[in-house]
């Protein structure tokens, strides 16, 4: 079946209108109207070639939100017209022991939704920004959202998850004081979700205008991390933090703040080093320095379930897919609060 | 009263006799005759001013053994005659959530058993190097070994609780592969732990000389870890590593051996900063780094009275206090299986 699609035909080429085919579903596979895709940082870095081993052409978008048209005949847990998602992940290898923990985003033959290996033309995936996809039903998600929430429910299939898992996986809860640092469309989720889940949120960011802005996104409190009076006031109180920020920055700042036996996760990698992180400020609280992956698929559907429980959804900005170019530019420039989402009945127009 | 010591009037200068004064014991105070002190590389970066604020003079020494001579009238735990050893720690707050956690290693006012804030002469604690010690008895620990072991029993007091409290901290055991990172005083007493309790334990060492040396501790396998061939033949496999080795060094190589949700946790702190870790090894396979310092007053009685029944001691090489200048340059060539032990008879002499 051949759709349309927006991509990239090379890394110095803006995206631009192309067909590309879906394979017609097997018995396993869930065959989705594609409504919405939200834009992530790292559709740009494939798409530029600011990460190795781009494929041409390159469609992105790994933030899915849609309708099942079909199901393959051994499909049980969906229908045609149930609201479904795909985040990162469309195929693992399904044996090992992290698929078999449910943690695919580990498996070392984990397919990711575009530029991942597939034997479907053109021998890479094609992400969401595009009319339909068609995915094995193990790595589908069910939306319990209303359909009128749709738009704003896709970035939690990426920046939702990503914050997600280790917020759980370190189980942060009440009674705890929690650390997000970096209010962008990770961080946002991120300070959602530690509120929802009770505990006591202190935002982290460098720019002051960011402030009020936090604290509308559920922060207790908001911390301009380059005034180090305010760090200051949190040395030795947090038991967790969610760094978000995928640029080099100085982890150290950040360590200090972590109780003994408290753990800075971060879920960006950045394109130049980190500075060396101070070795003493580990050894002397027991404090460790980790990195988080997306999520598993069962903990994105318990992701999922927990955000519609609480009427928690993304800010977003609706553009139409002739507007991506321009809103990389903007996204490059922090232009957004807090992530763009694509209308994919623009890609029909 | 004024007892006999070795200690250094500077940092250019050797260590030499001196006398000091203990203080008389009071209601919770032990005081100690010393048989035998071990000699920790830390010895040597105090004494010789390489680490801020040393204090003169400076007598170190924190691997202590001996028996009892006195205790204070409100002391019930102990009597004249037991065989006692003191560690790193001789005083710390007592109410904190550290303290009351057994961690006193990680109170912020933990008093280090040499160069630390006291009220006695003259003013900062001086260490083992010395005839006797006073110290309050919640720093005193029990030995159980046989009073024939007691030189090889000083270096737990620091080499073995440093690597005990990580291995337990991050429960390594039966059916767990472990790493050990340097065969030293710390990586010996490492290997001789994590094998008794049940780990498979990979030692890994730069130098193709401790390959047998290693086997001989207790390690079942041996990687030198300039080859990258036998490096390759460990990734993914390893469930925790301890990584005892100071200097600065490449730690990427060790990230991609562990497991998913494995930690590498370092007990020393180099003087120049590691090349910075790679955030992606840490991110793909939500791996940690992290910071172990020494380690409790109750985890290390429990370390000691698992070393005797398990019948572990350190290897060590015994020297006279006159040795000792003589022993910090051999250290310092890494000319040592594995630890130097002072025979604290020998300053009567």
């Amino acid at each position: 079946m051949t759709i349309k699609a927006y991509g990239a035909r090379a890394g110095d080429l803006p995206l631009e209108p192309m067909n590309i085919t879906r394979r017609t579903p097997s018995a396993h596979d869930v065959q989705i109207d594609i409504t919405h895709c939200g834009v992530c940082h790292s559709d740009l870095h494939q798409v530029r070639s600011e990460w190795a081993g781009t494929l041409y052409p390159c469609v992105p978008g790994h933030e899915i939100v849609g309708r099942i048209t079909a199901v393959g005949a051994q499909v049980s847990g969906y229908k045609p017209g149930d609201l479904v998602g795909v985040g990162c992940i469309v195929d693992s290898c399904q044996h090992c022991a992290d698929c078999n923990d449910g943690l695919e985003n580990y498996c070392d033959h984990m397919v990711l939704t575009y530029n991942g290996p597939t034997s479907d033309a053109p021998g890479h995936t094609l992400g969401g920004y595009s009319q339909q996809i068609v995915v094995h039903e193990r790595y589908v998600l069910r939306i319990r959202h209303s359909e009128a929430q749709l738009a704003a429910v896709a970035p939690l299939l990426c920046a939702g998850i990503t914050t997600w898992s280790p917020l759980r996986h370190w189980k942060v809860g009440p009674g705890q004081k929690v650390g997000v640092v970096g209010i962008g469309g990770l961080g946002h989720m991120g300070i959602k979700l530690a509120h929802a889940m009770g505990a006591y949120v202190v935002a982290f960011t460098t720019s002051e205008s960011k402030r009020e802005a936090a604290r509308a996104l559920g922060a207790h409190e908001t911390v301009v991390s380059r005034n180090p009076d305010e760090m200051a006031r949190h040395v030795g109180s947090l038991d967790f933090i969610l760094n978000t920020v995928a640029a080099s920055h100085d982890l150290d700042a950040f360590f200090a703040l972590l109780k003994r036996d408290g753990t800075m996760a971060l879920v960006g990698a950045p394109a130049t080093p980190h500075p060396s992180p101070n070795v003493f400020n580990l050894i002397m609280k027991r404090r460790s320095l980790a990195g988080s992956l997306i999520g598993g698929i069962s903990e994105t559907q318990e992701m999922l379930d927990f955000c519609a429980k609480h009427n928690i959804v993304a800010d977003v900005e609706m553009i139409r897919i002739d507007e991506i170019n321009e809103a990389y530019e903007r996204m490059l420039k922090g232009d957004v609060k807090y992530r763009f989402v694509i209308d994919c009945a623009s890609l029909t127009a």
